[in-house]
């Protein structure tokens, strides 16, 4: 990925929260088909791993071998930047569009897992975290559903785990503006709702 | 990409209309420095082919040559899918925790254009698009900045486009749920701002 030092996302914080923020990886691989995608949502296992799982229907566990390298492509929000934007432009009318976006892209050796203890813990760990952040008190838990259905449903699945090999992160935020024009940027991504660009890019500003 | 036949989006129509709401490509390519991807947004030309341009500082014209496959992937809304949402979780409880998003896949095979008249006729039609999107008869237009400026942005942008080989696309907004389920999940990403999704889940309903 083209990475200019100041749109370089260093941060671990930073970069653990995107992928928090916004879990539905693709995972990208060659394989003797040509390069394949997956939508897939992960969690991270402390920096050393991505884990998830897919369906057992989802050919990739059979035609990615163990071991292969796999590009996860995580994507916050994203937005066209207008020169009409920069309070600037009026002044010299030297500025063209742009887009913005933040990105995280994992790299990794991925492997696939069929036992039921490793199974069960994924989709335990990911059902806890999403449904308290949707549900709360509320969470549904596994527990909920018939023994026999779990069960049946842990069958038709496959767990997989990314070894990180490398981490790149890019916040393109208009770090690269003078200050009106950046708070120009800002404003427009909040009026449009981009609530999570847009208090990224004010952290920005309050630096 | 794991593509059961509930979730295939077919009408081109509706695959058109992503790329256009989500021009911001996740460009894939394996390369002798492994995967590497670049976001970038592009335009279809026809059916025919995606294009786009890159900063000239960008390695990629670099490091993939002309006529390797890449994969350009584009993503919508996406949407953490609860059982709770369902009406029928209180009646069985048979459900569990999905993911609801859309995709397309274009496959194909880049190449690169240096000369003035390709980069400008790439560069003037994004901003056209983008422009009238967003600021309609207030659009900013190439020609607003001084010709030395335009000239100089135009020397450091390569320009590419990618020959279409293959798409494929997907929609996984809970078709394969029962009326009422179905109608629980559109009340809740359009409860979250997703519009865009909720619009073409009510789509599906109307069918």
């Amino acid at each position: 990925m083209y990475l200019p030092d100041h749109f370089r996302e260093t941060d671990p914080a930073d970069v653990a929260g995107l992928i928090a923020a916004f879990p539905l990886a693709a995972i990208v691989a060659q394989t003797e088909q040509g390069l394949i995608a997956n939508h897939i949502p992960v969690m991270t296992e402390g920096d050393a791993a991505l884990i998830g799982h897919v369906a057992l229907a989802n050919d990739m566990h059979r035609i990615i071998p163990d071991g292969t390298p796999v590009l996860a492509i995580f994507r916050g929000q994203d937005a066209y930047v207008s020169p009409n934007l920069y309070p600037s432009k009026a002044l010299h009318h030297r500025h063209v569009p742009t887009w913005n976006y933040q990105v995280v892209h994992v790299a990794g050796r991925i492997s696939f897992q069929h036992d039921d203890k490793t199974k069960r813990a994924i989709v335990g760990r990911l059902t806890r975290d999403h449904e308290r952040a949707m549900n709360g008190d509320a969470a549904w838990r596994m527990a909920d559903a018939p023994r026999d259905y779990i069960e049946g449903m842990l069958a038709a699945i496959v767990a997989f785990r990314i070894d990180i090999t490398g981490i790149i992160a890019k916040a393109k935020l208009s770090q690269n503006r003078e200050a009106a024009d950046h708070a120009g940027v800002v404003g427009s991504v909040e009026a449009r709702g981009l609530d999570m660009m847009a208090a990224r890019m004010r952290r920005d500003s309050a630096d």
